[in-house]
Formats: structure tokens, sequence, C-alpha cells
């Protein structure tokens, strides 16, 4: 980056931040903008951007001064992908899985529908082909990405009237993000793409029957019980939803070595900070929730062996049209296949015990 | 730490690294030795330390170069706790569980039977009242924590019999680490304590009758396959073990803090990336060992609940008697409760589902 551009957009905090850098180092004090596909208000999802940024200032001492934007700032929430790569912007954090109309192998890299979950899509990127194959995929993007948080199984959404069978998604308008209305209109549903903020009044008014968010601690936010008393889970469209930083190729080529360390480990760190907060938040969200007179309930088995069925057929003639899709897909799924055998024992048979205590 | 200590340790890869930095930096360059409890054999626990110390010193460009070493190097497996204390060596690596003849509080840091789960734990540390907790704990020891490590829920052992019920623990020489013993001491089990080399020739002559060590992919590495054919999960004594960092207290607020930030985020990167190496590992280790014929089961219902109900009952004693136990479990316990509640729902429906497809 020009000292010019440092210069103008560094304002105070960035200036002051790199008068206390090392001085062999203050010719080349960087400063990078990270735009945001989440609101403020999602503190959680924001909250890993500027955890990010708050790291890498803090661990390079000034030189290289990161800040978090929310969308709308610099760039429209679904801009992430297209400023990244033309260095509008240094970074972004996104779902990736939001720009599936670019190209369906995006939300391979987040989440698609009976995905691996939380640690095993995390397995897949530092010790699996993941971090690798996404980084090839990108290539073309002149995108470098890191893994920056998860949400976990999110919840399946919330209907304002019962779901007892597959029968009754025929039809149903459905507000639901990413992939997973590729799959979902195969059963009949009439996905909605409908921007947070309007979700409500449209859960309200009942232009649609149905959405899905996230979890308890974001879905209490929206305020969404109060319009649809029906919670539904698993989300199994979101299995281990994945965020990513996507950083310009040519920005991080820039780096010296001893910042790009601190851009990985940084971003390691809003990966499991993120995870972790969303697991510590959520439990006493559900319980407000609860409270408020909300019925929480399990989707019905025939509406997740449906969509498993389906989501497969789609999986199928993705592979068969689209090569970036078929070369990672394989990779993922192979990887999906050996976790959950592996899972099926220790993993399984402990989370199943517990479960049946009184804890 | 002093220039002559550095220059005396630091070694040809040290200098250079400390040429490469910062020239404002180069009087205050610092050389920190990370002691290990865990054998450079075993790739994944102690690969942790060689991450974090990786990471930090590259991150730090050399101002702060760290190395991991072996038991027996610097300081005995189970010598960390003095020797960071003490000021021997600046950092430790190890399974705070070894501690808990020091005092039993320890184990809560790492692992207790029918403790919290690898991500309910992480979620305790980073967003909980985990770090507080620990931190506040371990300050009587000069002690500075950091996450840095997670095995999953390990597998429960090899047995030269068949465990068909309850019964079959009376009597049995179990080679366990940590806490366990004492709980599984109520049950008839004669706990021995044996270091990892000295396990397979036990097993083989039959001086004890069963052995628990980590999951498919350490124990692979062992052998215990070729002298016990009964594999059991889980092992619900080891249900999320956590390793730390100890830093010696001094040493930590010595620190500048750039340097300070460095430490805490490579301490997070080694934390995701060891729980990630060992999902990605053990599924293979696991086919490899059952094409080897082991015979994988799961421990018997009773043996389970007879477990948890002794493991409760040896909490409730010791929080009679230890103040500082008292006070971290009452906050652990009552995280693993609402834990488990919210992930009874999302989590436990995703996972269950995919357990019972093809995949």
């Amino acid at each position: 980056m020009e000292r010019r551009s440092f210069v103008k957009h560094a304002g105070v905090a960035g200036i002051l931040a790199a008068g206390t850098a090392p001085a062999v180092h203050a010719q080349q004090s960087i400063r990078w903008r990270i735009t945001s596909s989440f609101p403020k208000s999602l503190d959680t999802l924001y909250g890993a951007a500027e955890v990010f940024a708050k790291q890498v200032t803090a661990a390079s001492g000034g030189r290289l001064t990161v800040t978090a934007h929310p969308p709308g700032e610099l760039v429209p929430a679904f801009g992430v992908v297209d400023a990244v790569q033309k260095g509008t912007v240094e970074g972004g954090h996104t779902a990736p899985y939001y720009f599936f109309g670019k190209d369906e192998t995006f939300a391979l890299d987040c989440a698609v529908p009976f995905g691996m979950n939380s640690r095993q899509m995390t397995a897949w990127m530092y010790h699996g082909n993941g971090l690798k194959l996404t980084r090839d995929f990108y290539r073309q993007y002149d995108i470098v990405n890191f893994p920056c948080g998860n949400t976990g199984v999110q919840m399946g959404g919330w209907y304002r009237k019962e779901i007892k069978s597959v029968e009754d998604l025929k039809g149903l308008k459905f507000r639901v993000g990413g992939f997973a209305g590729r799959v979902l209109e195969r059963l009949g549903v009439v996905p909605q793409n409908i921007p947070g903020g309007e979700i409500y009044p449209a859960l309200e008014k009942g232009t649609i029957d149905a959405a899905e968010w996230v979890g308890p601690y974001d879905d209490l936010k929206l305020g969404f019980y109060k319009v649809a008393k029906n919670y539904y889970y698993p989300g199994f469209w979101e299995g281990g939803p994945q965020l990513s930083i996507y950083l310009n190729a040519k920005t991080w080529e820039a780096l010296p070595a001893d910042l790009k360390a601190i851009v990985e480990a940084a971003a390691s760190h809003a990966h499991v900070d993120m995870q972790a907060r969303y697991d510590a938040l959520n439990p006493q969200a559900l319980r407000k929730l609860i409270a408020e007179g909300t019925r929480v309930a399990a989707l019905p088995r025939d509406v997740l062996q449906a969509s498993f069925k389906a989501a497969h057929e789609v999986y199928a003639e993705v592979s068969a049209k689209n090569q970036n899709w078929n070369k990672m897909w394989a990779d993922y799924s192979r990887f999906r296949g050996e976790q959950y055998q592996w899972f099926n024992y220790a993993e399984r048979s402990y989370d199943n015990f517990m479960f049946s205590q009184k804890l």
C-alpha cells in the first residue's frame, strides 16, 4: 500500500499506533480495512473480524493496523469478494456460501446441507486438504483465505405453523440463506432471500411462513419469537458454517514473514474465540426463549431424510457440471465420512451418556 | 533474561533470527525454553509446544525466540510446575491433571471424569469464567496459563479380557493417568501409575490387566493392540482433556504488550491446531487397528453409570475439603450443565442423524 494512501486512511489511531512501532519499520507501516458481511448488531459474527483486527494491531505493535468495517461503510454486505479481488479493501470477513451464485464451490469453504460439523471442518482446514484446496480455488479471485469463526450447528428456524412431516414443506415460503435453498426447493419449499433486517416484519405479516437465521443468541436479538412460536432444530443446512477472512493476494504476498505469522495466528485466535463465544452465549439465550413461550422441537425424521437425499442429488448434479466443485467435494465428502466414522465411537458415546444424566 | 544467557543458549538459529529483527529491539531479544511433559515420539502432544514455539518465534521476527524441549532434556516430565514456578525454565507445556497430588484443582484445568467435552472446555476458558478462575488459582504457583491443545474424547483403553459389567472392574490392575484413579478405585480398580514407555511390557506380561493412553493415533504407535485385543470407548475420565502452556509470572509480566499479544495468539493457534490434528489422524489409525484384529466395543452402561455416581461422590468430598476446588468446581459444573442442555438440541440431533447415514 502506498504511503499516501496510508496517511489518508490511517486517522489518529493509526498514526499513533505507527508512532510506537520500531523505528526501522516506521516507513512500512501498513493499514488494512476488513469489510464485514455482518452488521455490528450481530456482535458475535461481526466480532470475529474485530477480534482479528485487534489481535493483528496489538501483536504487530501497530506496524500493521487493521480495522473492521460493517456493510455499507466501505462495501455492501455481499460485495466482499469483488472488493477484495479488486483491492478496493485489503480484506473481508464473510460467510463464503453467500457467493455460491458465482460458483457453488464457495459453499464448501463454509457450509453445505449435511456437511461437516464445526470440529470436523476445522480438522479438514488445518490438517486435511481443506486449506490447500480452498486456496487453490480462491487463486482465481486473487484471494488468500483463513478460517475465522464457526457458529456450530445452527437452529432450523422459526415457523408460524408446526411442521409435522415433509408434506408440510410444500409451498412453505421460507427465508433461508446460502446454498440450502437449492436443496429445499426440491421438497417444495419456496426459498426467500431476505436481508436480516427485513425478516421480522415479513414473518409478522405472514409474507413468509418461516425464517432461519443462526441460533438462540442471535435469534433472540432479532425477536423472531414474538411472531413465530415454533423453533425447530437442527439447521441441517448449517452443521458447522465456517467464516473466512479474505485477503487480497497481492496485499498478503507483500507482507514480511513476521507479519504473515501474526496474521495467521490472529485468524486462528479469532476462529477459536468465535465458536467459544457462541457456545458460551447460546444456552442462556435458549432458556430465555423458552421462558418467553417458544416451542422448541426437533424437525421430523422424514424431513431430514428427504433433505439428505435431495442434497446428495444436488451434489451429484453440481459435480457433473462444475470442475471446481467436483475436485473439492471429492475430498470434502471423503473426509466427512472418515470423521463421522471416528466420532461415532468416543465422541458420540461420551456425549450421549452425558445427555442422559442430570447435570 | 540477561544478554549473556541469550547468547549462551540461542545457538545459530536464534542468533540468525535475532539478526533479522528490527534493530531497535536487538538489545531486548529474549529466549524462552518450554519444557514439555510429553516425549517427542508423541508428536501430536509434543507438537503443540513446538507449534506454539515456532509461531511466537516467527511472529516476533526472532525478538522472542522460543524452543520446546522434551522431558529430561532440562526438566523431568512431572517437574513442569516446580520448574516454571522457580523460573528454572521460562515455560512449560503439560496436562495439568498430572499435578492433582499438589492440589486437585489442577485437574479442572485439564480433565475430570465426566467433565466437559473439547468445545465446551474451550468455551469455558475463552468466554466463561475458566481463564479467570484458573489464573487466580495458578497465582500461588507464580504461573500464568494459556489453553494449548485438546485431544477430544479419549478412548477407554486396552483390556486383556472383555469387560461385561461393572463387576469385571473389581481387582482390575489398570494403568490410568491423572485424577481418574481416585474415582475408579471406588469400583474396585487397582490404579497403576506407569510411564508411557513401560506400559507395553507390563501389559504383555500381564503385570497389569489393562491400560489407557490417548486414542487411536497415539495408541497405534505404542503397539498395545499386539498384547491386548479389547479396545473400549469412551474414556469417560477424559472427555476433553486440555493441555496448557505455563509461563513463569515474572517472565510474562516483563514482556512488552506486542509480545504478549503474540504469545496469546500463538497459544490459540496451537490450541486449535492440536485438536484438528488429532481429529484428522485418528480415523485412519482406528481403521488400521481394526484391520489388525482389534475388537472395538462400548463400555457397558453400568460401568459408566457407576463411575458417574462415584465421580460425583469424590467431587462432593473434595469440595468439602479443598476451597480452591470448591470455588472452581461450582463454576465449572454449572457451566457444564448449561452446555450439555444446549448441545442436546442442535448439536446432538445433527450429529446423531449424520451417524445414521451412509457417508
